[in-house]
């Protein structure tokens, strides 16, 4: 016998969603879901964003991982404010959930925050159902995973908001190009919003900084 | 509320998957289950291994996405009979389980076949609670994905047999070796078997290769 609660869960879920949202928007702050395979290079596009940004403490950052509390530190090494939970201690390993976000949300100073991202467990499956109060969420996709991922896991361009192709830099090497990629994911997805780029070379960061501030501006009007 | 049928589920999923096991050594079939991130190469390492194989209809792949039947496809190709399985219509998305592995055993001629390869879907954390009758289970860990994997997703070592280190040719462009990979797997697990290659420069497909056929002896007695 099955006993499917999952409608009622993810209705829940997305209530909570909802209203860390709205909250977020009345604060001023632009949040963003990250999410991708395993090592696409969020962290790092985070670390990349802190130098980039005039004042790292007004970015922050909620990031989850099965274990360790290794990207926190690297994050808050960079000087954002940043929260780690590990999903070991809440239920569902695969993916974050509204009720630990808010949880988190709650022992963060947001009074000066421009963005805070919400870095998801990697994995390409889990976390794509779950509404965390993102005004945006963003897909990684690295050039070394292979030109097909946009088409084996399509949700995960349906139900995002942007896909950035990340690692480009490593395109000759692996024999997959932006372009490789950006044929797959329109192929899910014709008008999808995308990007290219790498932290490694720079290459591309301008126009990732230009999206953020862009989506920002639509949230403090 | 929540009800937790997770441990009967598993239970039920376990019993099913010894019986699996059982009827494959009967057969004299060696079965080896593969797992990664997305992108990590399980497809491609099967592909090489095709190549390198005496006969490769000797060989055989039940692979599992969430959606498409690309993987099948390819292998087919090579010249491995091949069923795919998309999990979308199997309940849980991120994982294979050991009902629809049997179900697709039911539909593979195995008397000529030396190893039944189980691909899993992409995903570092669902499927590794799911046995589906393997004699041995392998995660690869592609150097693209960073230094970190093994630590932030300990059970994938800790609950595999061996940890393969796949496209160690990007080593020099992506700032992670061998050596960092194998630092981190015995930080989780001190005795774990590890083994690298590159399917794109051959390197370490001999090892790989004598490893399957030291396991198939293990199991044709």
């Amino acid at each position: 016998m099955r006993i499917d609660l999952s409608r009622a869960v993810l209705a829940d879920n997305d209530a909570l969603a909802d209203a860390t949202r709205q909250a977020l928007t009345a604060a001023g702050v632009l949040c963003v879901g990250l999410l991708s395979s395993p090592g696409a290079g969020k962290t790092t596009l985070l670390e990349a964003t802190a130098d980039a940004w005039d004042d790292p403490s007004r970015l922050a950052v909620i990031v989850g991982d099965v274990a360790t509390e290794a990207d926190a530190d690297r994050l808050r090494r960079k000087g954002i404010p940043s929260v780690q939970i590990n999903t070991l201690h809440h239920g569902a390993t695969c993916h974050l959930a509204a009720e630990p976000v808010a949880a988190a949300l709650a022992t963060l100073e947001l009074g000066n925050t421009d963005i805070l991202f919400v870095e998801n467990v990697g994995n390409l499956v889990c976390p794509v159902g779950f509404r965390l109060g993102e005004h945006q969420r963003v897909v990684l996709i690295s050039v070394a995973e292979g030109a097909d991922k946009p088409t084996k896991y399509p949700k995960a361009v349906l139900e995002t908001d942007l896909a950035l192709i990340t690692k480009v830099d490593l395109a000759p090497y692996v024999d997959v190009s932006y372009e490789d990629l950006e044929r797959s994911v329109r192929q899910v997805r014709p008008q999808a919003a995308m990007l290219g780029l790498s932290t490694r070379t720079g290459e591309g960061m301008d126009a990732w900084l230009d999206w953020l501030r862009a989506r920002r501006a639509e949230v403090t009007g």
